[in-house]
């Protein structure tokens, strides 16, 4: 194929043409499709079932010390959930919490909790003139939803394919003791799919913050969330490294089921410093008397231990991986060599990014919107909603059935041919490329 | 039996002595025993155990419109759910969000709302130098433990058997702008057992605070926890009564299926006006992609309706009733007519209250534990832990078996005795009651 910007401007009014009748027949075909959100498909849904028998009114409700779970207290979770959310995690049961049914719910309550509390016996944010973040983009959109909602300026920061861009991270927190974060989604990212190579975990684990309560955000949603046997992506334990670097108490360390039971009825859980564990308990114990404990045993008889949730997963990734991959080839055949986008290949998490020329992500997931495909909005993976280029678009792969999938794949790469070629279009003519069309 | 008052020294000093020969009995019971909390006892417990198969593996997911509940979404809650609740509650659905396992959770995540972000549009109350709250007296511990903690100023207000000083209230909301809340336990009180009278609920809904941003945190706990198919207390309903005060905005509802399915594993439940509930929605969005469908659907599913729950209740009663009544049969029987404690007789919820003589809960409770009974810590029903007199002590039947509970008030009644005859042995030797002991 000739990369677009080759074509001449009669090539590329032919080309339009063209482009837009393709398109008016898949308006004709009225599809709803919601490509919006990273949720699993019913089939991965169905894979833990067993999940609705593991406790039933027969099961004995005691954990392992005798606790009956159906009653009152164990702040910090019961023994056995910790055991097997710190398998996943590799972290120690001792250094962790298990929360409810959402991790984003615990981040929501940390910096909530810094706030009005403040870290460790520092000064709460809410007495400070400036609170500041760092936000690697593109990145979730929930995580800078938390940060925007309390008014905490978000600064952005470059992701590279092996982690956000270390030299300023390392500039920014060493020079400005106002930032007091970092949003980092470690492995898969969302939505690139990247995972930080061991150089960026290091020297995540060596940064020297100006602010005493800096935390890094460590979100690995996605630890065990791959979609290949082999082909694995690994990452180096970040709790363990920032040990061994000195500085324990600088990460929170999230994880959850939510992609590996069922989305909002699973279990979350915070890994961290024994320091970082006690101020936020202190918290804890007026906010709860516990979190779901039945739903924590639930978890652990479903699974029994580490190794069935790792083949668990490989369920998951035989149900996605022909997603991804089916995305991935559509991509390759439609795209491939026009020079108009560029989009990952990840090894796992939920995700793929896309990138649009300059200027013209929000046009594509407008134009998909208007032949019946919501992708996530436009911007929503930069803080503020602000895409400085108007690039980076998101892709959803897991939820719709794979027909759908390519139906979708296929409208996604036409509209991208189509937002590209008036847009090139335009600049030829020098005019808007509403304006260029109309003449074409 | 004689009031203890009216003993001479010498009839004292020989009841102290016959007393403490009794208490050491009781100690070399060796006994263990935990009435400090209001937990269901195991047999409740075992009640609920249907919840484990109301949703098995076979079992539809999806709720009425078709939203299948092991996926994200829903923020509010499933519509069935809120038809339960909003029944329970006696509430509009429009009116209800459905929340995850803990109630309290809900009252701490709104008071942390109103800290950082204000209530409907007012100044966020970080930004204030003072912020003051109501604590009706005796009250819940763990009420008290979320105002302390966010450095809330707590104010005294007394109770009586048809609610808490309106007087009193009326007038403090009125004059003090930085007064923004009370803590309410309106029907069974927790720990009194009391039920606000109709006069109280119409003069609360009729309240005219200073500060616009005042609400009352009207925690129902107690809503269909009664103890007797007839002598039930009834309870007007407060947000219709706010709305036809012309106070709409003026409560948030609180309630739960703690003690109606298994504490920590039901589902919790606010509700209030449409203006506060688009104040609150605007908090969640941020903080949730939404609590646990599947418990929703699967304490849906259990009950079927209000009338499947008020049955379940009754059996609840069956168990705790013949519990409340042994306590009630002991206290008489060891303590009628000595003048040294009175008690509170409630139709429902988890507690009774016991007023020993002023200065002498602490030693009771003290005494009890010595002697292997655990009770709530004496001033534990006061804000900042200081009951002002030393004679509060709530006492929790619930938990324990029967044969355990009959030792433990047997023993509890001792401890009010012997405590009671120190003290006035030592009033009448001019010392200290435990230097007057030794004299005797």
């Amino acid at each position: 194929m000739k990369a677009y910007s080759k074509l001449t401007r009669e090539e590329l009014q032919t080309l339009v043409h063209e482009l837009k009748k393709e398109y008016s027949r898949y308006q004709s075909m009225e599809m709803s499709l919601d490509m919006s959100r990273g949720k699993p498909c019913k089939e991965q849904l169905d894979l833990s079932m067993g999940l609705m028998d593991s406790l039933n009114s027969d099961a004995d409700m005691c954990c392992e010390d005798g606790t009956d779970c159906r009653n009152y207290g164990v702040l910090g979770g019961i023994d056995e959930a910790k055991v097997l959310l710190s398998d996943m995690m590799e972290n120690n049961p001792a250094n962790i919490i298990i929360y409810g049914n959402s991790s984003l719910n615990v981040m929501y309550d940390s910096i909530s909790r810094s706030m009005t509390h403040g870290v460790m016996g520092n000064t709460p944010w809410c007495r400070l003139d400036k609170v500041k973040w760092l936000c690697p983009v593109p990145g979730y959109d929930r995580h800078f939803g938390i940060t925007e909602y309390f008014g905490i300026e978000m600064i952005n920061v470059p992701m590279t394919p092996t982690g956000p861009d270390m030299d300023i991270v390392e500039r920014l927190v060493r020079e400005d003791e106002s930032i007091k974060g970092i949003w980092c989604v470690p492995k898969y990212s969302n939505p690139q799919g990247y995972s930080y190579n061991d150089e960026t975990v290091r020297r995540f684990a060596r940064l020297r913050p100006a602010a005493k309560d800096f935390r890094i955000y460590w979100d690995n949603a996605y630890g065990i969330h791959h979609l290949y046997d082999k082909n694995q992506d690994y990452l180096i334990e970040i709790l363990a490294e920032c040990k061994r670097a000195g500085n324990p108490d600088l990460v929170y360390k999230f994880a959850s089921t939510s992609k590996i039971t069922f989305p909002g009825s699973g279990i979350a859980a915070l890994a961290t410093s024994s320091n970082n564990l006690d101020d936020i308990r202190n918290q804890m114990k007026h906010q709860t008397i516990g979190y779901d404990k039945v739903n924590q045993l639930r978890h652990v008889r479903f699974f029994g231990d580490i190794h069935g949730m790792v083949e668990h997963m490989r369920k998951h990734a035989e149900i996605i991986r022909p997603k991804f991959e089916i995305v991935e080839e559509i991509f390759s055949k439609n795209l491939g060599g026009l020079g108009i986008g560029g989009w990952t290949k990840p090894n796992g998490g939920y995700f793929i990014s896309f990138e649009t020329m300059e200027g013209c992500a929000k046009a594509v997931v407008d134009k998909c919107k208007k032949a019946g495909v919501k992708l996530t909005g436009a911007g929503a993976t930069y803080p503020y909603g602000k895409d400085p280029k108007d690039s980076n678009i998101r892709v959803a792969p897991t939820y719709p059935p794979i027909d759908d999938l390519k139906t979708a794949a296929q409208l996604f790469t036409l509209c991208v041919k189509l937002v590209s070629a008036e847009k090139l279009l335009a600049e030829r003519t020098g005019e808007a490329p509403e304006k260029a069309e109309a003449q074409a």
